[in-house]
């Protein structure tokens, strides 16, 4: 539910928890905004395009899953809109059944912590509450068992660092560097040869699972069509962090080699290259295909340093668990420190339109 | 899957961890050998009485569901076990149809460490794995959704403290003791009557839950019919526990107060009142009803200090959430002090057939 979850890499990585300056709570106005935009979209997925009366033709209950979860609270404001949706359709269409019984499935790896996503379940929620741990890049339920599928901000995550970036020996060897923005072709080569990967094993999988005529939503970041990846917002956000890091070394207040063996297993795809992956499945049809831009709903320019924030916020379990958490507190310190830097940065990058939302229907 | 995990109270007391001297693990040889007892009759009834194909008509998947699962490793393998008999049964009626595939919930209160569940799932396990937090005294999947439901010694877990007993004005007021055997008559009717409550609300949730023809298999403590409920040996064993609190008050090292305000909600019925509570139901037919001996798989008498060893690696945790480490540790230290006078009244009780196998089929 966040853009920062890694639910699809063996490990979990939760966000920064309470409600202080570091906090995931102060600091997701971002994904507030993206948020909101996605429910209006949701709604219309489901008000135009789920066909209830046939998908419980056999059987009075919808299942639903949302892969990547995290601990909530978002899985469970995005469920009670689904639900809430599905019952104004019941009531618009004045559909004389009965209203189906829901059961949610809250998916994320074996890692993520369920005891707290267990323990703060709405009490009044009207749906049979279910976890399953596990990654996406797998079968996680029963062939024909799903009627709707959710994942927001979770499937930019790859199953693992795309091969040749730790080997010295290797063309795609990612010096210096966490990501592909700034890297040469070989590295970025290697992050969409990883994604094609994913996206073959993620679209079979959901494929088995999800009936005929269920719908999946993804939303996750793009880079929007025609538009070159060192333009990607998120990776000069991540690619400005690396400059931190770079200057930790060449200070030598860090070894080159722990830099070196670090890059995030994260990619965005452009519009095209979704379409052309869920083409080569052949299992679904695309209803809707949509950039969309979060940071609309929001006043004013982007600021850096609220985006520095945020992705503290969500990311910065990813980059503790490798370089310790001195160093990580360093590196975002003295990001902020430099922020009027990626604000001109971002200016010139493409920062409208990078959410992708997708909605599938099993064919 | 143990007979002290209380499933059924609104906060989960885990086992005792680990595999020091209190561990459940050094202690867990009676817990053994009633899963071999339940082993061979689950396999029976599976071979008898699961109607598979009737129950794959119109799905090709079987949901199991285990209530009150607890953190494993007890049910991890009975839930092989089914699968392995439903797998043979396959093979002997050289069934040519696909085989099933399996959807497992693990259900148990949303306190219960559902993080550790997860993390020890076998990795080779042939089914799918949901968690489901929640009471059984409450609806918990959707409607006509299992085909097997199994709860091993968690049913004897009553939804709370039955009412009056820690009432001063009540009859049923239990001053000094902590369980119904050796208690008032109307203490023994408080209990029963929460127990009949409790029993209406699980076989009716039950029954919305699991399809037409589907099983259910219960195993949990019981007293033979026509023996009095001051001869059910783990009430001796609770009372016997009770009589060193008892002391601890009458030499000063604990209130009065803390010892009267403390009730095991546990009830341990008989055949007759199991049956009857089936009957009120009438939901359910029952295939097979029965009580067992699981002691008599072990070798020699019951030794009387490997019984409160075996408590206390269940149910430590239920005692010290009320009174505290120290007195806990003190009240099993004078026990286990005193064990020979345990021993000789569990010879004057009815040590055989307090296990009772259930089998229900939904009609």
């Amino acid at each position: 539910m966040s853009d920062i979850h890694p639910a699809s890499v063996p490990e979990s990585f939760p966000m920064n928890g309470g409600d202080g300056t570091y906090s995931y709570t102060k600091n997701s106005v971002y994904q507030k905004a993206a948020s909101d935009v996605a429910k209006e979209m949701i709604d219309e997925a489901i008000t135009e395009k789920l066909e209830i009366k046939i998908l419980t033709a056999t059987s009075n209950t919808l299942r639903i899953a949302d892969l990547g979860c995290a601990v909530g609270p978002n899985t469970f404001m995005t469920m009670q809109n689904v639900l809430q949706a599905i019952e104004r359709k019941y009531q618009n269409q004045a559909l004389t059944s009965k209203m189906p019984e829901f059961q949610v499935f809250f998916n994320d790896h074996a890692a993520n912590d369920f005891n707290t996503l267990f323990a703060s379940l709405p009490p009044d929620r009207q749906y049979f509450a279910a976890g399953v741990p596990g990654s996406f890049y797998d079968r996680l339920f029963p062939e024909s068992s799903l009627h709707l599928v959710h994942s927001s901000h979770a499937l930019q995550w790859l199953s693992k660092v795309p091969e040749g970036l730790l080997d010295k020996n290797s063309p795609a060897w990612n010096n210096r560097r966490i990501f592909y923005t700034t890297a040469s072709n070989e590295v970025f080569n290697a992050y969409e040869a990883q994604f094609i990967k994913d996206m073959e094993v993620f679209l079979k999988a959901r494929a088995e699972e999800i009936v005929v005529g269920g719908l999946m939503v993804l939303i996750l970041p793009a880079l929007p069509d025609g538009i070159h990846h060192s333009q990607l917002p998120v990776g000069l956000l991540f690619d400005f962090l690396a400059s931190s890091l770079r200057d930790m070394v060449n200070e030598g207040l860090m070894n080159e080699a722990q830099l070196d063996s670090f890059n995030l297993p994260v990619y965005a795809p452009s519009p095209k290259e979704m379409a052309l992956q869920v083409e080569r499945n052949g299992c679904f049809s695309v209803e809707r295909m949509e950039l969309t831009d979060p940071t609309s709903k929001i006043d004013g320019p982007v600021d850096a340093r609220k985006l520095i924030m945020h992705l503290r916020a969500g990311m910065e379990g990813v980059f503790s668990k490798h370089f310790g958490h001195e160093i990580v507190a360093e590196m975002f310190e003295r990001s902020l420190g430099k922020s009027a830097k990626l604000s001109s940065l971002l200016e010139s990058s493409c920062m409208k339109g990078t959410q992708l939302f997708l909605v599938l229907k099993r064919k």
